[in-house]
């Protein structure tokens, strides 16, 4: 069965613990089950990695080249600095699609940039946690045209 | 039952016609249709607009206020040269979801800044005729817990 | 009797039917009976134009030249985009002067530059419905002494 | 017969009419009859489109598609503010030549860049209604070697 | 009886005194007796103060907080260099009006810029010493509602 | 004893007399009574400078030159704009110490570059009061170094 | 007790080991030893963390949520670069003081800007190990406030 | 009879003989004998004149003053970094029409822009060979009006 | 007997009467005995006034229009900040040439560019003293050619 | 024996065995043994370091110190974005020569510009694994006269 | 006796030739031959030499090494885009003056910036022929107090 | 036997034979005897060349397509300015490697930009005359693999 990697950058860990008036009380690990659940719906299986560490997440996309058929990330802030992510996911040829929690486009002007979007199929930003969802059933089109 | 009012802007109307090597063979009526039968799964209505006119689209919106309760608009050039359809969302406090078939932050430049992003609840880009029906399916979400 | 044209442009039809909280309940057509009421106290009369098509903005502007002494225009959004305004404004060579409701020059970025301004007379800015008023007085002041 | 249309953007119908000690007293008809004698002497037909409406430019253009080999386009203010008429050139595929009266080049910083030129032939700027009788001419060659 | 600052910032003295075929010859002296029978007409009382000195400007406004109801401030040069005056019209909370003589959106590019503006009600330019009337009877309005 | 002269500059005089729910109840005689305390604690004099006057503040600064071992200086707005500070500062060649109430570097964009930060020992954001107590602690530490 | 988390980033390992006769014979040992003297006078604990790795940084500021009160971070190179120490900072919501031995405004222009100082109570430059003292001084202000 | 003199700047040399299936096979010499016929038709004499040295392209248009009537050129890589070729161009006040075969408008950002242009009657860029036809028939116009 | 003002702007009376090794020991005062000098030899009268407070320079200029025939100002750090003193030069109409001491095109980029020369005769940089006495020879013969 | 540092950033693990077709077949194994033969030829020893995480680079640089006579370095994207690499290398004081397989001046623009050429003796770029041969060999130039 | 070398480039061998009531009837010739009589003056020599060509001027630099002890240099057009004119001066070691009959500052934008400047020892701008006098007399100082 | 053209541009013919203290004592000269020892080494000749014209470098390049099979190139200055060389160097074909003495990336920023790098192979910085020995090395590969 195809697998699909989901990627979650810095800070991510951070999500539904704390400021729930906030943020709301949507944890990572939520948005992990939701991404199974439509992965399994999909006919596919995921696997979600998180870490704050930009090589660690490099090293992710790297092993992702044999065992996954493609890429959910939500780079966090390295989306606006890390041009080593982008070679990654350049690098390893896997379609990957970005999505960010939040509408950075409405945010302030440095998070305006990705250097990850113009490597990736496509971005997905603002729809909270369906965002994932989104990425995956885009994703599972993708996979089964190639297929 | 709860309707989406789906704008397509400038040259939107040229799609599948002509160049299919290229631009692949779905035309407009193809992703309006995509439109209806994604409404119709999630219990919803859809109208579809296209023009070329700045000025028809922002009349469209204004029209929208009383008839629809969200509005996914593909704003093609539009995007990066026009804020008074940037105002016009924001006027009608509709939730708007902004779509584009190719990935625009991976082309020219003057392509990767849109006007109306930050007045929509979120962007989609690069994943086709599917990014219209994820739009639809995230308005469903927004218009059933809003609901 | 001389006579002066008043164009409002994109969204301007809104003001006043949606968000009273926000935008006050002053509408549209408030602006233009108290545009009637000031050009009839200065001896003129006024016609009123609102589109929100840039294309029939500039055909306005150009029936004006024969019709009209001067021109009061708030651009709208347009004041940021459109050169073709300015080009009509300083291709008729009536008087004209910009009038914005709310204080361009406190809100974003892209809002601060004008394009029409350099062609105008002056501008008026952040003084609610008054500043058509004022505009009307110092073009009433402009087509006597040009009398 | 082969046929070229031949576009002017905004406020080119003002041309002639009005300070003709400025801008002369060619009229944009003496310019639509220029370019049907010029097409004539080459062998071919025109079609002369004059809007000051963006999006009426756009629909123009599209629909050359059925109807012209070719299009000679003075956009006008549109030369540096529209992306959408860039994009329905290069939709349609037809060879265009931009044409301007004036030396762009000479004048405000704004008016150096167009908008239009990169999916142009060619420009021809400066050399005022001449300007037009060699972009039919430099066409009628590219007619005649796609031919 | 509510009383209005009137500043007038640096060289603005010079007016009318040199030079009358360009600036014309009204005098600093006719604009502030202006401004006192446009301010009695609206049942207020008005100051006048003019200084080359960005620190006696300052202190003028510092003064007018419990003096004054509101501010007319034409800042001559420092509108573009000085954020210190900024901070004291922000500082004292009174509803202040920008005015000045000329468009200063049609001179160079350095003058199209204030650092005033965003802390003003609004700004009035271009249209003469008009200007200090209308700003006068902006101010009286915004004094009664606010009274 | 050696002795500090602390400079405030445009503006600090406001300070706590107006709006104290949003800046509190500290005024400028508070902060300059603690400086004289930490001074005091510190086996230093102080002597304390206030102006609104950029002319008047570069005097101070040249008056210190044979009185004062060091200078803390809060320049207010003269920060952002003052190239002359920022030379008679470089020019006397006493250590200073930049201090500000709040944080700039959190402000509006215009807020985060100094022109006197390159010329002074180092800066003090964000801190309130406290900031001036620190800037002569770190001072008196360079006076009893360097005697 | 109440703790406070010191944290220097990449690089600053080396102070004081090589070349002392340009940084000084002060070590990292020495400053950590000089935070917790001034953190003991203050009657506070301190914790110190150096680390080279940007990941290890914001997994230190995570786990300091449940530990300490507040941060003191010098984040040496990643002050100019990273977005995610900004975000993690943002994230946990413990007051931090931004330090720097050397003052960044006087050296190379691409050290002027902070990433981390717009989310940081304030920012203390130039004033070497001595920063670190007042920090610590300005928290536990903070903290006994908040207590 | 009137003379044109024809400028060919650096590389130009080249044109031909290199690379046919990229460049095509016109030479500068067919070029050359293309704007001797083209003047011939027109009534005209051509003289033509490449260099790859800047100076020598200058020393040819200050001879021109006294020989001939207008000047065409092809100022090559030079049109993006000459001010000396411009203020040539200025200096000897014979019109100048500026040519380019390729459409400078769609290659690198650095070929937008001329220095020659603003000081040129027009610019024709991007129609090949023709492009010096259609400014010999231009110049020959302008020449007879003169004459 | 003409007369000429030289102003000299902030921070020039520290001029040799510190750090002798750097800026030399020539002082303010035989600046003003070499002006008085060379005024003397051109037949020439001059006052000298020296001020850190840009208004006061202001002042000065307005003054010295029915007293003077010329200026020479070295305004300082005013150079980079003042529009103020540009428009007192404009304003009055005295030709002034702009002098520096040192080479301000050779120091850091924020004092390459003048607010002044624009507005002046000339400008002359790097050569000391000797800069004053050059301009003061240069106004001598335009007052002589103007007289 | 002296000792020479080979350090390989970012996805240069993925060389060779990815992509062959456009990044050849020479794999980072390969690199390496090319670099030990070169340094055996000049008399040298290399160690080689690979890793995907910027702090692991730092440390590996800081390691250095006291093993290696000077260090080639191929920061892959780091080059581009990471001050504290550049700051390590500053920071160690050892000779190093920065490496790049492509030629990062022929491609995207953010390419183009490396923090750590500043504090490199120099930089090789686009010569493929050859870079690494040359960076050696001038190492042991220079290591050789230091020695 | 100890010489001068004055350098003109390009374009002012037209001086006075053409359009006298523009620049003057002042020629080149008129310029070398008051730059002689000065010189005289002095106890100078002076060597005048004017090119079109950069090269030329560049090898003159080199060859004054030997020959001169100081430059005049009016740089025309290379001012602005001329590095290898900088370095060859920087490079001779010899005190060059630049020189400009217009004031550059008060012309187009791309004309206020000097690559010659930074390695002269100062620079005249706007004073017309007199400005060559000034500046030999300037160097005639240095000389004598070098010598 | 195949051969390589070293060209060096501006200034390089000082190398040497000024200023030792600060340039070494190598000389032009023994430059180019290093690159025929290299060359020798390899099995190729080559052909040496400078120049202070760009157009004389432009010409030399066009010759070498004849008669060479590789060029070394050190533009100097004419790095930063001149696109005629590049076009040269793109037109004729030949693989070509910028060699600098220094390491620009540490010099003045308008240093950092290289027109040539682009179509150069590559580039070698800061090695000093050993740059040219290794450039030869790469290009003999090159030749041999192309051979």
């Amino acid at each position: 069965m195809s697998s699909i990697l989901v990627i979650n950058g810095p800070n991510l860990n951070l999500l539904g613990s704390r400021e729930p008036g906030v943020y709301g009380t949507t944890t990572l690990e939520d948005i992990e089950r939701l991404c199974a659940e439509t992965a399994g719906r999909c006919g596919l299986q995921v696997a979600c990695f998180q870490s704050n560490h930009e090589g660690a997440i490099i090293d992710a996309i790297h092993d992702a080249r044999d065992r996954h058929r493609a890429i959910v990330i939500n780079p966090g802030a390295y989306t606006h600095t890390s041009v080593a992510i982008r070679d990654a996911i350049a690098g390893v040829g896997l379609p990957a699609i970005e999505v960010h929690l939040s509408n950075i486009h409405a945010r302030e002007r440095f998070r305006h940039h990705s250097h990850i979007a113009p490597v990736a199929v496509g971005q997905i930003t603002g729809l909270g946690p369906k965002g994932y969802v989104l990425a995956i059933e885009a994703l599972a089109d993708i996979i089964n045209k190639g297929g």
